[in-house]
């Protein structure tokens, strides 16, 4: 394990592959955008995604398939919804022993499937690992500590993986959960919605840690029938991920949801935006998994009625103060 | 349940006792300080511990014990320390059948005991219960919404007193679960003295919501060796409470551990201030208790270090970030 592909080149790709050249690995970037590729080689940045960082020289970017897949093991970055495409067009020239590790977090809406789901379609002869954990990408670039899980089903892949890549600053602890680890970060932007609705209705800190924590309770039922694991639920990429999620006013679904809480609609907010947030897709699919499979998940529920049928947001404090786990009595 | 007792007139009792006339309860307040009982009846505020919230006059202070007994419950938010020193002091007035709700968070350092274990010694024919959750004072006492747990022995009682002080902004939820929905509010301020240490050293948001992911797998293990069950440790009197503790840069136990995470001695810090965080007496014992039964307990160990026997705080960085649980790797 000395050389490292990295698959897409966003805020994160790019915060992984610092951590990659950190490590010691002989880390290539694919980028898709020409101009990441050479401001990345000529400038030493991602100009576009991670601006004011400066960037190791040793990382060199590239657009080129082949290039990427010269390596020893890939972390694939590309967006939850482009997975599926970005890995196809790989595939011609990945090699089948090539361990794949999913990076980005989200469920393929157009099928409901998990990202190693979508793998396992695509390229069912690679090793598929997850890494997932509370993890903002800027402080990850400037080398700030923080702690991931790693899951593999095979222990001697994931220990060789996390050997490679984990540093002081950066600890990706083992789990042989690969479903537990990717469901905190594929519900997560949903919840911190409803987090900035009840931000922008100033309804104050200890209903926002109320909601945090029922928020945690959708995440264990909705894991839970997946067959994920409690403890990774409870651990980095479910628990972890939630309250760095809900606790960061800057991030793009916490601003969408305290503007709804604010009283805007959801066309006022659009014509302000280039792009809507990530949550306002993922609820349309969790809200529907929920439904089908019958999953309890008022958050998600009021979240969705929010967004999609116009719900008074008013009526859903009620909701979102509800108790966290029901009780016998 | 007409007429409610509150005993003890900090800023949290006096936020109860607002919950308690917005019930509809007639409610009257027990306070030590002859000017507290004055400036409540005369000024419908209490200037020395809630300024600046303006209280309903119909809420009556006293310093008679026989005035608090004669209600038909009292909630108890003397400090944990001196729980016992104020019940036995009540226990002449109080008549057997009042039922008494503990809303004081901690452990009884002087014995290692949770505060129901020191009712049973002290009051054992009163029926005991339990109030907890993610609550700031002053939000309480504005009418802002919170979620508490209310947990009873007695199914029938706990129903009949949630009914009694419940309302759409101030929500008791019932349990059973007596022991469970005391951990979480004994240990949280020894977790935020950890997590100001993170914000103090700047180790950034990453490292701080893995902290207190790992500060939830402290909760749980020490909460399961006192038979509290899991579900209670991860709701709201627990990682509710947990998260809204640790979100807080005003909490004394957060600025403590902030203090020192920015490299101030102990003397340093206890020379600008007349009192010590609550935490700081809380370590000595959950550190004690853990080493006595054998709980892994890695940073309020780090904590008690870094307090108590002078350890250096960088050394500590690598305690505070490591898995939040063990696996079976």
């Amino acid at each position: 394990m000395k050389k490292l592909g990295v698959f897409g080149a966003g805020a994160w790709g790019t915060a992984l592959a610092t951590a990659g050249v950190r490590a010691g690995l002989d880390t290539v970037i694919w980028a898709r955008e020409e101009e990441v590729v050479s401001s990345i080689n000529q400038s030493h940045e991602n100009t576009l995604f991670l601006k004011d960082v400066p960037l190791d020289p040793a990382l060199k970017a590239t657009g080129d398939y082949a290039v990427l897949c010269d390596t020893d093991f890939i972390l694939l970055v590309t967006p939850a919804q482009h997975m599926r495409a970005g890995v196809e067009a790989l595939k011609p020239h990945l090699k089948k022993e090539t361990p794949l590790v999913i990076c980005s977090k989200g469920i393929e809406v157009s099928t409901g499937k998990l990202l190693s789901e979508v793998l396992a379609e695509t390229v069912p002869d690679n090793p598929v690992l997850v890494l997932s954990g509370p993890t903002f990408a800027a402080e990850v670039a400037k080398g700030l500590p923080c702690a991931l899980t790693l899951a593999g089903s095979d222990p001697v892949l994931t220990q060789e993986i996390a050997a490679a890549i984990g540093q002081p600053t950066f600890r990706p602890y083992q789990s042989a959960d690969i479903i537990g680890a990717q469901i905190g970060g594929a519900i997560k932007n949903v919840l911190a919605i409803a987090t900035g609705i009840v931000v922008g209705l100033k309804l104050g800190e200890n209903a926002k840690a109320a909601l945090i924590t029922r928020g945690l309770a959708e995440i264990m039922r909705f894991g839970e029938l997946f067959g994920a694991e409690r403890e990774s639920l409870m651990g980095l990429a479910g628990l972890g991920d939630l309250i760095l999620t809900c606790s960061s006013t800057q991030s793009r679904n916490m601003s969408l949801g305290k503007e709804i809480g604010e009283g805007k609609t959801m066309e006022d907010i659009m014509a302000t935006r280039n792009s809507v947030a990530e949550g306002a897709h993922t609820v349309d699919i969790v809200y529907s998994i929920a439904k089908d499979k019958g999953i309890d998940m008022p958050i998600t529920s009021a979240v969705y009625q929010i967004l999609k049928e116009g719900r008074d947001v008013f009526e859903t404090t009620d909701v979102l103060l509800a108790r966290p786990y029901k009780t016998e009595l």
